[in-house]
Order: structure tokens, then C-alpha cells, then sequence
């Protein structure tokens, strides 16, 4: 059972695949948390929305607000560990991951498409909070602009790649396996839970 | 709105006793999220179970294994930040905390106490994992002991003292307040969501 399957493909990725379609039903099954850590090498944490995945159909697509201390965060270190449990199925991925961050000064055509189409994809309830005062700072202060039907420079999107999974399964008998991305490839093995 | 509250009391705690009291019917309700950092400066987090308040009625208890790497993380930075989403009422609480590891070699009396009161309170499926071979080794490496009434050395009662909370509610109208702790007291305003 001590399997390594150094192959381009991940079964972790595939088995995340199969857990989102099978908590569809539970609104907050696209929920998952977000750990940076601040330049002074403190740990921060955040739920986040999960908006899909990237043109690679690996990499989890995120939205931000370029105003958020999370930015400061990953432009020092790009870093991130996401805790994702999915609470009908009981079963917990890990996933480090680089985060790029694809805002309106980015210069790649296939980036600035991506950002413009989730932008288009967002609700009109999601879409007003960029142009709200800036989150985090003393509420009524900055000002509220009008929505445009075009992503505002305060959109960005974070493309977090992932590097390492760990799958952990809380059915009778648990298990867990560990995925490793080395040299382009994934290594995975299964370890006690 | 932006009131200033420096009092030893803290809103956001009372608050966090509100939500979950208001999800308690949600299985789910007493996971959370805590992010820790390695010594080589990257992100960690994982889904941890809320084992209740200490003592001070604000520290957040979680146990684990000593064998984990949260306690290698934890040992040279004890900084953690909790992400507590609540589902039923669509509400986030960011909990930055110092950690205090309870462990067999503990010397104050009432930590003893609590860990040991802690471990009588498991069940005995939770119990049996402290007798397995080492989280995160190799499948099979190892040896699983017998389980033992009183708590094996394995066990380690982890205390979240709270420092900072980030209170955000997603209801119609969305908020958020901001908590700090300087000087034994509480200091809370309200900041844009």
C-alpha cells in the first residue's frame, strides 16, 4: 500500500475533483482557508471562496481585493497552505501552494483574460465590494465609487499552484496520503494518519 | 459606530460563545482552522476540534499529538491565527493567538489538571489515535500500543491564548470589528468589511 506514483498526474488532485462534486449540495463546500505569513513572520489565516480551477486544471483560483493585508502578505511571501474540509464527506486536503497574483498591471494576455473573465462571472453582490472603502480600515472612512461593468484596478485574482497535498479521509478507517510536485512530477505515498 | 471599547471585557468573545451556542446543530461547528508557520518561514494549517475555553474563559483548547509537526512549528513560534468560519451563520472569526503546549512534563498543577480532565473527556476512537504509530511517517512504520486509561505521553493539550480577533459577519448588511488586546484590556472598533 506504500504506493509512489511518480507521475505528471495527481490522484490527490482527482480525489479533490470527487470531493467537490460530491459536497456540491453543502453551500459552503467551495469555502476553504488561506495561511500567509506577515513579514514580521506571524502566521495569518482566512476563509476564502474557491472561484475554480486554472487554465492548468490544477492551481485554485481566488479573488482579492488589492487593498487586503493578504497582498502584502504574499508579495513578501508567496507561500500559502490551505486547509480545505469537506464537512458531508469528512475529509481534509492540505495544499501548499505558490501563489501569483494577476491584478490589472498584469502584462500576460492569457492572465488578464482569466482575471476579466471570473470578473464577469462574479454577482452584483460580490462585484460592489470593490468599490467600497478600503477593507480593514476604520469603518466610514474612504469612499464608496460606482460599480463598473469592467474589473476596477482594486480586483485581483490569485492563482495558488499547488505543491504539496495531503489528503486525509475520516471514514472508519482514516487514511492519508502525502502528494509531492518534484521536477514537474507528483510522488505520492500513503502515511499514517 | 466607531466605538472604542478599552475594557478588560471583549465583545468578539462573547460573540464567538453566541455562534456557537446559534450553529450547535451543526456537526461541524467546533472545527477550525489554525495556521502556524515553520522555522523556514512557510505557511501550515489544518483543521483542528475545539475542546473548549480554559480557565481564563478565553483561551480555546485543541489537543494534539506530540509526535505532530504543529508541535516541532509551535516550539520556535508560538504564534498561531485560528480561521473559524460558522456555516449556519455565515460568520468568520480570525483569532490571533499565543500558544502554551500542556504536556506530560508539565509543571504547573493546573495545567496537569486540565490536560488529564481534557483526555477523560475523549472518546475512546479519539483516544486510540494517541496510540498509533507517528502521525505523517511512512504507512505501516511504527508500532500501535495498547490504549491506556490515563493519558499516554504521546498527549499534549495545546491553550490559544487570544491576542487580536477579526470579527466578519456575511449577513445582508456586512460587518466587521476589529479586537485588540494591549495592556490586559480590550480595545474594539469597527473597520470596513
Amino acid at each position: 500500500m506504500n504506493e509512489m506514483t511518480p507521475d505528471a498526474s495527481c490522484e490527490a488532485l482527482a480525489e479533490l475533483k470527487t470531493a467537490l462534486r460530491k459536497n456540491r449540495r453543502d453551500a459552503h463546500h467551495r469555502y476553504f482557508q488561506m495561511a500567509t505569513v506577515t513579514a514580521e513572520g506571524h502566521p495569518r489565516n482566512r476563509t476564502v471562496v474557491f472561484r475554480g480551477f486554472g487554465a492548468d486544471d490544477a492551481s485554485l483560483l481566488v479573488i482579492t481585493d488589492c487593498r487586503s493585508e493578504k497582498i502584502v502578505e504574499l508579495r513578501q511571501n508567496a507561500a500559502t497552505e490551505v486547509a480545505w474540509y469537506f464537512t458531508r464527506t469528512r475529509e481534509q486536503f492540505r495544499i501548499s501552494a505558490v501563489t501569483t497574483c494577476v491584478d490589472y498591471r498584469c502584462q500576460s494576455e492569457e492572465g488578464s483574460a482569466l482575471r476579466e473573465q471570473v470578473w464577469q462571472q462574479l454577482s452584483e453582490a460580490a462585484r460592489a465590494q470593490f468599490f467600497w472603502p478600503g477593507p480593514g480600515l476604520p469603518l466610514d472612512t474612504g469612499t464608496t465609487a460606482a460599480v463598473t461593468d469592467e474589473a476596477p484596478d482594486t480586483f485581483a485574482l490569485l492563482k495558488l499552484s499547488p505543491v504539496a497535498i495531503d489528503h486525509l479521509v475520516l471514514s472508519k478507517v482514516q487514511t492519508r496520503r502525502r502528494s509531492q510536485l518534484t521536477d514537474g512530477r507528483w510522488h505520492e505515498h500513503w502515511i499514517n494518519p
